[in-house]
């Protein structure tokens, strides 16, 4: 099977949003009047991102999920997206389980594949994501201000958890294992919440990287501190709450690495004003989505780390740098 | 050197035409009212796309060159970019030089980089190059009529002599080489001509593949057939009018192979009604690029290879294909 043909077989649909979709030198898309489009694009790098051995169609969710999450911290509604593809054969049961993972959410979305690039090469799946959203209504990384209110949606760290337990390094029990693994391969994009929180939240981005060190890059865009307490963050991680964790086989130490800096959550770190306390409650439950307080921003610079008494905790965690 | 040092000393600058650039979850673009979204991916890969000895200058020029060609194709004006790049390591002078050649470009063509991701990996460079082009002027694939003129423009066949030399598989002299090298490694995309031929083309894409396989996804597009003079595509190739080449060392298979089925030429293939011969030839002033009719579209399918006297020319001439 060539080029063309796995293109045609696996990834060309009908346009349906877009003026024009796979097949031509470029797609063309139209936002609507008074829209901007938001763009991202992640690559995502075997070894590096996902292992050799993972499930190809939660592999094509996952690289699709984490583009959504970008344009879900922006407050955007998916459009379509365009995928380039390095594989070093052309496998075919492969290849139909990837696209299964990959249209499958990108339906549920309503986000259209319009275009892309295959080539033979070493695993990697480089998505480019389109988003609308109205003209001054994107959520942005640099709104935070002193006072508001620190939110974070869903749990915290299992991804994290799973990893750990697939390098080896610690033990978890089966059923605590395929939970803590489904949050790691297959996250889910925040996107319906994202899409709620605008006109109410003042900043957001999603957490890719680990709570402490995405959340320093608000301060840093808002030029502004914050506070956050340790003691709520520690119970957003599910797998503590799974029956047959009843007891804990978990260091606290584990729990907190994971927590505040596990990376791979893929959840939606968010600011707001207290007076928007009902609004940001109402609409994490117009979409579904648990949302939890854990802290505050403020106007001294810096991240603190608080307990349940408020007294400082000390803590060098720092954020997933993918050259350290 | 952590990655987001990386972004910030090499692919940072402040965002002009982009309502938001590089440094949030998204970049945000607002097309102006009535203008379309031209969006095209494509992915370089070392060992498949180019060498790992090429310098990274040079690579930068090309990553973004092939993507902006495709924007030439589809007649749409340069806007923006984002940058997937997966490297094995952090390599300063490597960064520096790769983002010189891109940059300069970039900035040739006022095209920002407005995002993207860096991640530890097997060398990998994905671009998504953003256009602007009126709604309903694109160029594409499908409008090519019996009866329209078949146009290329600049050279044909450089870039292929050149891999072929460097291949081991031909020897050429050294000046001959440096000079069909720049065509390979330094293409130049034809933005000025595709603007241009907005109204005037009926048809067009860019040569990436070879001329022969190319045309036929016009054709296939288009539903229509053509008749190519390999006695004028034979004369498209430049080196054969370098001076230290008089006298030709070349085997006339060899030209035919490079200038029919070569690859990476980066010209623009178009099609445009015999009434619009001034208009092509303004076209091609105006933009200050050379297009040669090389043949004309028919109404019976299949693409027919013909000499200066109109004989058919037996042919095989495959287009590239990267998973054959």
């Amino acid at each position: 099977m060539g080029e063309f043909d796995l293109i045609a077989r696996y990834f060309t649909r009908p346009a349906r949003k877009a003026a024009l979709g796979v097949g031509d030198d470029c797609a063309l898309l139209a936002p609507a009047p008074g829209m901007q489009l938001a763009v991202s694009s992640d690559m995502l790098v075997e070894g590096r991102h996902f292992f050799a051995d993972v499930s190809p169609e939660a592999l094509g969710h996952k690289a699709l999920a984490v583009n959504l999450s970008d344009l879900a911290a922006c407050g955007a509604r998916p459009l379509a997206f365009t995928l380039a593809l390095a594989l070093p054969r052309v496998d075919e049961p492969w290849l139909a389980a990837f696209a299964r993972g990959l249209l499958r959410l990108a339906d549920a979305h309503g986000c259209e594949l319009v275009g892309g690039d295959t080539t033979r090469g070493p695993l990697n799946i480089c998505i480019t994501v389109f988003g609308e959203v109205h003209a001054g209504q994107a959520l942005l990384r640099s709104g935070a201000r002193a006072g508001d209110d620190l939110y974070v949606s869903g749990t915290l760290g299992d991804a994290r958890l799973a990893l750990e337990a697939l390098l080896g390094r610690i033990r978890l029990p089966a059923a605590t294992l395929a939970r803590a693994r489904e949050r790691l391969e297959r996250p889910t994009p925040r996107v319906a919440l994202g899409l709620a929180l605008r006109g109410i939240a003042s900043s957001a981005m999603d957490v890719s990287d680990g709570l402490l060190g995405d959340l320093g890059h608000i301060l840093k865009a808002s030029g502004a501190g914050a506070c956050v307490d340790a003691s709520i963050t520690t119970n957003l991680i599910a797998a503590c709450a799974y029956p047959e964790s009843a007891g804990g086989p978990f260091d606290p130490e584990l729990i907190h690495q994971c927590t505040l800096a596990g990376g791979d959550d893929y959840e939606l770190l968010f600011t707001a004003p207290p007076a928007l306390r009902d609004a940001v409650a109402a609409a994490a439950q117009a979409s579904g989505t648990p949302v939890t307080r854990i802290g505050r921003i403020e106007a001294q610079p810096g991240l603190r780390l608080v307990d349940a008494q408020g007294q400082a905790v000390a803590h060098g965690y720092a954020s997933f740098d993918h050259f350290r």
